[in-house]
């Protein structure tokens, strides 16, 4: 695996893994879904400033970049793509793209999408990729990006894969290495109550409602239904100590 | 020449000449550029109504599409691109581009370069040219786009035609048919009083003063030194009855 720091340097790849590193199972299963798919696979390993709204929560986010790398090159990777914050926004650097009515989770976090939605053009732009792989646990993540593309005009399909969890549930982030262990099982109320919320869909009822009594006195942000290319997704957003964890389950249709 | 209106009926080629139509001898030279230097050579013709600030300026933009596709198919143009409003911003569309300090014309147009760097940004995605045509009338709009190119990845160059003009030196217009004759007599007085500017910029003098000095009454948004890529530009826009005007010189450097 080829370790590329300059945008020059980059070469044009049919599938591209966007991460922000702190590597964990459900990134794994997006590069072995690109490895599966594409002749040439390039995974990005960049830690946005612009997507975060707070910064607490950047100086915060895990960094390990020798791990990662070791991760990424362990399935299949070719070229991991690791450029500095001067490489991406260079000095003078002004171009945002706004993609409008980003939902709940864009409510919550203002900028968000727009570091999202630019970054990720940028590096579509850069890679030039058929596909570009994400997990469905950012729903509402994948939903900006389809309409970037829709409403570009890119010709970059974007393939959003299963949530990866642990085996009590909780859906895997790279923000759980922030919690305690009384976190972590405190934590463990979001994906239960999501369960609850889709259970009581199916048999008619209110899901949003009833992912917000069983959330347990975890703090949300929001609990939503999220319209996804013709797919209905339950998303929620809780706070567990200081740290923020998004989750989702799909309760109509299927997101690929 | 081909005349394409559907987004997918569009062949990537390697030369793409923009324009809103009510096509003049500027826009040959356009052509003419992107013939020689291409071998397959769209245009497009678009009147965008996301960059149009004022309602009443964009009904009364001129429309003519048959002596449009004639001067097109002239001068070697292969496909003419003519979508409508829907194909370019079907229902549900929300995605923008925003390009940060676009100087004098983006403060006095509010929203216009955000609709021109939107629309090109889909332009070249559609298109994937190498190579976009431009004229130098519109500097202020050649320096958002090589920054939307610069801050973007975008592949695409940028090229800057030099404006073309009638012989008494009023730059070409399409909006230049919207003025009674005595009005086409007023407006010479903004490349002359350019040239003044610039002739008082080869003394050392202040050239936004001597500019200003001599627009011979006319009302002005603005005149200012616009830096594009390392050339200095001295621009104006002036308001001839109800018709809005802009032109520019080049004091130092070169545009390509």
């Amino acid at each position: 695996m080829k370790i590329v720091r300059r945008i020059g340097d980059v070469e044009h790849a049919d599938g591209l893994v966007p991460t922000m590193g702190a590597l964990h199972d459900g990134h794994r299963a997006l590069f072995r879904a690109a490895r599966a798919e594409n002749d040439v696979v390039v995974a990005s390993l960049f830690v946005n400033p612009s997507q975060f709204n707070e910064q607490s929560d950047l100086a915060a986010y895990p960094r390990d970049e020798a791990r990662d790398a070791a991760i990424a090159e362990e399935e299949g990777v070719d070229v991991l793509f690791a450029p500095s914050v001067d490489e991406i926004y260079p000095a003078g650097f002004g171009t945002w793209v706004d993609v409008g009515d980003a939902g709940a989770e864009g409510t919550a976090r203002p900028g968000h999408f727009r570091g999202v939605a630019t970054v990720c053009l940028k590096l579509f732009n850069i890679v030039q990729p058929r596909r570009a792989y994400f997990g469905q646990k950012d729903a509402q993540q994948a939903a900006v990006l389809r309409r970037l593309v829709r409403d570009l005009n890119l010709s970059v399909q974007i393939r959003v894969l299963p949530t990866v969890r642990d085996a009590d549930g909780l859906a895997l982030s790279s923000r759980n290495s922030l919690l305690s262990p009384e976190e972590r099982a405190r934590a463990l109320a979001l994906p239960q109550a999501l369960a609850r919320g889709a259970e009581t869909f199916s048999h008619g009822g209110d899901a949003v409602a009833a992912t917000q009594a069983a959330l347990d006195g975890l703090s949300n942000d929001y609990v939503e239904l999220v319209e996804i290319d013709g797919a209905t997704v339950l998303a929620g957003a809780v706070r567990v100590g200081s740290t923020r964890l998004i989750d989702n389950v799909i309760l109509k249709g299927a997101l690929y």
